[in-house]
């Protein structure tokens, strides 16, 4: 039987009887399909918009057609990959006995100060009630207060963790901040675990674990896709987080590190000193310059980290710590939590934020406490281990939200 | 050694060695712990404000403490519970080699033209520029323009389906509805899978198939969880979903058989007759009263139905489909989607909707289209099979807006 694709035009859908078989040698592709038998061939537009030529990342973002791009070799590549790396989360995860919990996506508290929030409302146009013609009454909203989308589920899982053990959660979360790099998102997805009788050790001997399993998981499954990715060297880098072990130093010999490199004649557009946070160009110099595979960094100066993460004995330092990776950057941020009622409120009063609001999460600490530790890892950041793959933005056409942000 | 119960107050953390052994002849609990070492046990303040004492459901969502009630039997358990279905869920898709896809959560697109929905936004108070002193000026928001929270990712999801094949995404929703029943919530997690080549015949086959995998999964992993449901029957009802062929009737049928039953002297609020949505007494009496067994109603009335389910040869009805399930309701909703770029251009014309916003949606008609159909569950109202125990809304502090929903 003739070749398939000469009968019908590019974009068809066709539902064929075959064989599938070994191509004669010398021919390129794996697999072939020995055509049988065509049962169905859709219509298609003739004026069909996606060349058959190979397409770069770029110029399928700038497409007319977003809708169209899952099509391509390329971002159903990256689909299948994602997908793979959701399922090993899950599978990771039940595999060491955790429960996934779905936390709040709309919420009216926020869970490290940090980022900037988007808010949730039902008010519109000009029917907006405002009192003395200036403030909005957000009594009159949908939640009669202020609402919110969520910027980490971290807070609402302690309470499940402190109840039934150990639990993750894998939901989508929001930070309202404009950024010109591949690394903040307005939209994206974290996997969030809490572990219980966790100290700082257990928490990075967690997120290496967790880490070396996706990195397995998709030189199992996935290298045939991982073939089409333009980052030639992400299976040669899978391989390698999937069988170093980590390297651990503390923040203080990170800055020391940094401190000798510039000694040493290197420059970083950031001043290098304790009590700095690291920047981009300083993780990267550790994990890609010095040590060549990933690093964590653990015991950040208090004043950089949040409230809830536990001070150490020095009461300079808190019990934080960040994953490096080669390429990627900060891929996991993680802390043992402060479970001493009245340290955790002292910081809680120490940083400046009111107490009322955190009244609940004390109560974590005031009525029965454990140790326990947990941390996050960005899903996109995570996808092929390399950030500028992280295509959730590339493939829906009412992404607009995220394309904006692309192109601000 | 001396029971642990006298030696520690209530809701302390305690770290224990012993050895899991049947219990002593008479005693109810399965199994007991025989202790042998006492490693650590945390403080508590004695002010403890769970009770041991049984608590109801009722009693537990007015408690003051919220955020402790995860500690409670039955709550622990309804975690254990949704964890267990939505692994399950992820497993039967894998199984069928779907791919799992994150769709938009902030969209500008609407599904359906059906749910309310939350608008996203980032300006506050008095900071909202307004056109003409009346309108707010959406150009100066994040976005650059209206955005909203997804009522459904079915339309993105489709996008997908049509490249890589069958997909599901399971994520949270939204509804900007104030009710006052439980089947209605604010935030909501959604499963919504799309499948390629499949007609409304596979697709309720498909549904069928998924609902009995997830209630024979909670038979085999959750029966001593299910044991501690208010709801005594939910283990039998179970078993009888998994193992009972789903009756399958027409819309015409259903009605019929509820016109005959009215006949009869059954009194229903809302008014029978062909044509109508068919209200929740009429699903019950269909699923609970009639066939005592999930009921999967077909073909409805295209007026009644979304523009994007698939005209039937009648030109009457849409090839739409629900899962009516005892004691849940409906279940499941789905549809063999219009394939045809003709016939679905001129339903959203007919249904008096703009074709700009579709347009990359036609798309997927016009170029390179492909018989396809899906549905989507409500994850909560899947839950123990039992919408009084979906009971995100029970468990976080910060989940005002579930608490809210509640309350109004």
């Amino acid at each position: 039987m003739a070749n398939l694709g000469s009968l019908v035009a590019t974009g068809a859908s066709v539902k064929v009887e075959g064989l599938l078989v070994a191509p004669p040698v010398g021919k390129k592709q794996r697999i072939e399909l020995r055509l049988e038998k065509v049962l169905h061939v859709g219509p298609v537009d003739p004026a069909y918009p996606i060349p058959k030529t190979q397409l770069s990342l770029e110029v399928l973002r700038d497409h007319n057609h977003i809708h169209l791009r899952p099509r391509t070799n390329m971002i159903s590549a990256i689909i299948r990959i994602r997908d793979a790396l959701a399922f090993a989360t899950h599978s990771f995860f039940h595999e060491n006995e955790f429960r996934l919990i779905h936390t709040p996506i709309i919420t009216t508290s926020d869970c490290e100060g940090a980022g900037e929030m988007f808010r949730v409302t039902t008010m519109v146009g000009e029917g907006i009630p405002q009192k003395d013609g200036k403030k909005i009454d957000y009594a009159a909203d949908f939640f009669g207060r202020q609402a919110f989308l969520t910027v980490s589920g971290q807070l609402q899982l302690e309470t499940c963790a402190c109840a039934v053990g150990d639990v993750y959660t894998f939901g989508p979360s929001f930070r309202a901040e404009h950024s010109h790099t591949s690394r903040h998102l307005a939209e994206f997805w974290m996997v969030e675990p809490e572990i219980v009788d966790a100290d700082i050790q257990d928490v990075m001997n967690w997120a290496e674990a967790y880490v070396k399993y996706m990195s397995q998981w998709l030189i199992d499954k996935c290298c045939d896709d991982m073939e089409l990715m333009a980052d030639k060297g992400c299976i040669d880098r899978l391989r390698m987080v999937a069988s170093t072990p980590f390297e651990r130093i503390s923040y203080t010999e990170a800055v020391k590190i940094l401190e000798e490199a510039v000694k040493g004649g290197k420059k970083f557009d950031n001043k290098v000193e304790w009590g700095i946070d690291l920047a981009s160009e300083h993780e990267r110099f550790l994990t890609e310059n010095e040590f060549q595979k990933p690093v964590i960094v653990y015991n950040y100066p208090k004043g950089i980290k949040a409230f809830y993460m536990r001070l150490n004995d020095d009461s300079k330092t808190v019990a934080a710590m960040d994953v490096l990776v080669p390429k990627v950057g900060e891929l996991i941020g993680g802390s043992q939590r402060e479970e001493r009622y009245e340290v955790i409120k002292e910081r809680i009063l120490e940083m400046g934020l009111p107490l009322k609001p955190y009244e609940w999460y004390l109560d974590l600490r005031r009525f029965g406490t454990v140790k326990h530790s947990g941390f996050g890892l960005g899903f996109e950041q995570c996808c092929c281990l390399r950030p500028a793959l992280t295509t959730l933005e590339t493939l829906f056409p009412s992404q607009d939200t995220q394309e904006e942000q692309i192109c601000n």
